[in-house]
């Protein structure tokens, strides 16, 4: 339902790459219906036309069909599409990230109900087996974090400000003449997208039902290149990460902009691609990487998904793992005040005598240690100019980072809003191998 | 059976850890016996001595097992386990690559026999899940080409030469002191182990059976120090790659150390770090990292496979999906001499006039094309001294390479035998996505 790109692509798979999946999944899978109101990319691919169906329930009436793919996109009428083919008994395949973020734990509860299932490896992460990663490969980890790239359109956009020093704005619009960012491209740049993938994410992870609206999202439209830069003398790349950590105290869940140590392998994820770091009490640090979105990428997932459907996995997997978040106790979601992490820190400040310390005052104040601070010169500058503050700290409350950033703003010597930028090089790894036997 | 590094930690984590099984899995795994004649590390680890067991008979006459781990590496004994295990009605999970490697095929088809499966995931990559990926996650994928960094000591001892300019003996003693490589490395070094390795996943990736004594497998214990700085010069890293690539012609299987260009993902892989990229056509590169020995890591593996067959899910995939080497025809491996690959190609040689036109008239006649031609200064040089020739060839056959170098050896002007080492740099993705629908 739903001859989009990426509908179109599914479509194309079980049509003209039909003997892939008999050589590979020793089945034939066959597309009985391509439901939608247009047409017009359908004949594009040349599909078959005797397969166009402008009337859902007619497909859903079909006893041949054994699953429908939800490829609409949007919630409220994918949420109506949805919940009509679980009441007739089908099976859901989708790739609607936004649908499951906003609606998973209710379409799951639909689902039982009638004895099928929703598989979503589309969602998140393209053409990535992430999902199934997570629900069967490291099924006998406890994870301890994940750390997900999992927006293209962002990834990219970085990518040509680090790697070609564009402005955000600039690299933006040469992603749009690109096809790699939409013409409007709020969802993606604000971080949404990212966080609904997060919710995705984390709810199987850590087995936790993950309140949606609670998770704090930073986007990228407001990094400056000056910021990038000066992370690159410190040995750092942004990316914007979703970002799950299980504290003892709670689930920690965000996404943001983060500046990544140059030797962890997520900074060097560039320009469209995709990649998930999950970190498990027994694997220690995984990553998976992949194309992030695509017609043929992410229809690659659509049909695994409906081969372990057809398999019989997936609706097994559904019906018994006690990881599914129409099942498990709400996440206790960290406050985003109570994160702990390192931060960039950077100020305009008048250049005169007594600055730092008034700031080093505030920052000991709030109890936060300087890990580093640099004082950049620019070449003509002189006492009473404007100069810049750059402040590396070591692990802080993010709490006492604002409230320090706030009283910091309100020195007469501060001139314009401090910046902050999380760091993520501790290497959780090291933590989880603590309890590795001595073998 | 076999409570070693790896049984004993696939051990502590259905013991200490049966809570993650719980949790994630929604299953009860009780360890029944512990198998082996040496309990020294079972008594380390603090495993309950009630469940150790001398006698394998006994453990396969419970009615209550239904899974036998081996993991006691080797082939004879490993191999014996096995089909006693099969023969008895037990599934069968091993970490045993050399077994596979020799005897996969032989052995699916006595557990067909008998109704019961081989899981194997952590034959592989350690806790990477890498083979349920090529089974599951991209099974709506024609596969293009697959290359493995399978061997954690040698990605450690390469790491350590190229970034810490250490001689192939110094890096390996380094190793051997920190327990990342073994007293007797061969296995190893010699590329033997990630042709086992190999040889698992080209058969299950290609749907082809694989003749594992055909594989030509150079190591990377004869590689020189010099010749990794002048890749890196040329902008390549040197690592052990297990390489699949599927052509017009054949399946050509190859391990050896390639150069690879410095912005594919794979070059980043550094110290005893695993990473396998795949091509599909629908997918195009998608890759996955993680630790590719050790007990933990392994022994993660190990345990996915053994709720894998718990949940019925893994039997199933052994019953129906057509890709089992027992079940597919044997692969046309084509002859080294007929891969297509660029090369670089170091010289010594006099320094005199007339020598490249020697060389470049072998070159041509043997149909390769020269892509650069360096020739470094050292400097107290002069003429009649030895100098050094660096050529790198656009796309060549390997038989007409080997032939060029041959003819080159035998010239007066060319001093010592000629060092050869394949470059990857053509991404194969491109070819790939030339079937992608213009969505």
């Amino acid at each position: 339902v739903g001859c989009g790109v990426v509908g179109g692509a599914a479509a194309t798979i079980l049509t003209r790459d039909a003997d892939v999946l008999a050589e590979r999944a020793g089945m034939q899978v066959q597309l009985r219906h391509i439901v939608d109101v247009n047409f017009a990319h359908a004949r594009e691919l040349k599909l078959d036309e005797s397969l166009y169906c402008e009337d859902l329930q007619r497909a859903l009436d079909d006893e041949q069909v054994g699953v429908v793919c939800e490829l609409v996109g949007g919630i409220d009428l994918a949420r109506r599409i949805t919940e009509q083919a679980l009441r007739a008994g089908k099976h859901v395949v989708t790739a609607n990230k936004a649908l499951l973020a906003h609606c998973g734990p209710e379409l799951y509860a639909v689902a039982r109900e009638n004895g099928v299932s929703i598989a979503f490896e589309a969602s998140c992460g393209g053409g990535i087996p992430i999902v199934r990663a997570l629900l069967d490969g490291l099924v006998a980890n406890r994870l301890e974090a994940l750390y997900g790239i999992v927006n293209g359109t962002c990834n990219y956009i970085l990518t040509e400000m680090t790697g070609r020093g564009q402005t955000y704005q600039a690299a933006l619009s040469e992603a749009q003449a690109d096809g790699l960012a939409e013409a409007d491209p709020t969802l993606d740049v604000s971080g949404g997208d990212s966080a609904h993938k997060l919710a995705i994410l984390a709810a199987l992870a850590f087995g936790q039902k993950v309140d949606f609206d609670a998770i704090p999202v930073v986007g990228i439209d407001s990094l400056e290149l000056g910021d990038l830069n000066y992370g690159l003398e410190l040995g750092y790349v942004v990316k914007l990460l979703a970002i799950a950590q299980l504290q003892p105290e709670g689930l920690s869940l965000r996404v943001r902009p983060v500046f990544i140590a140059q030797e962890h392998p997520l900074a060097w994820i560039s320009g469209p691609f995709n990649a998930v770091s999950v970190y498990g009490h027994a694997t220690g640090h995984t990553m998976y990487y992949g194309r992030g979105a695509g017609g043929m990428p992410t229809a690659s997932a659509v049909v695994a998904d409906i081969v372990s459907v057809a398999q019989g996995s997936w609706p097994r997997m559904f019906a018994q793992l006690p990881v599914w978040p129409d099942r498990t106790p709400p996440a206790n979601q960290l406050d985003i005040a109570e994160v702990r992490s390192r931060y960039y820190i950077r100020m305009k400040v008048v250049d005169q005598w007594g600055v730092l310390s008034k700031i080093s005052k505030i920052f000991a104040a709030c109890k936060i240690s300087i890990s580093s601070l640099l004082q950049p010169e620019t070449e003509d500058q002189q006492d009473g100019d404007e100069a810049t503050l750059i402040i590396t700290t070591h692990l802080s409350r993010e709490g006492n980072v604002a409230d320090a950033l706030a009283r910091c703003s309100r020195l007469d010597v501060v001139q314009a809003e401090p910046v902050c930028i999380g760091i993520l090089d501790e290497h959780p790894e090291r933590l989880v191998h603590e309890t590795e036997p001595s073998s």
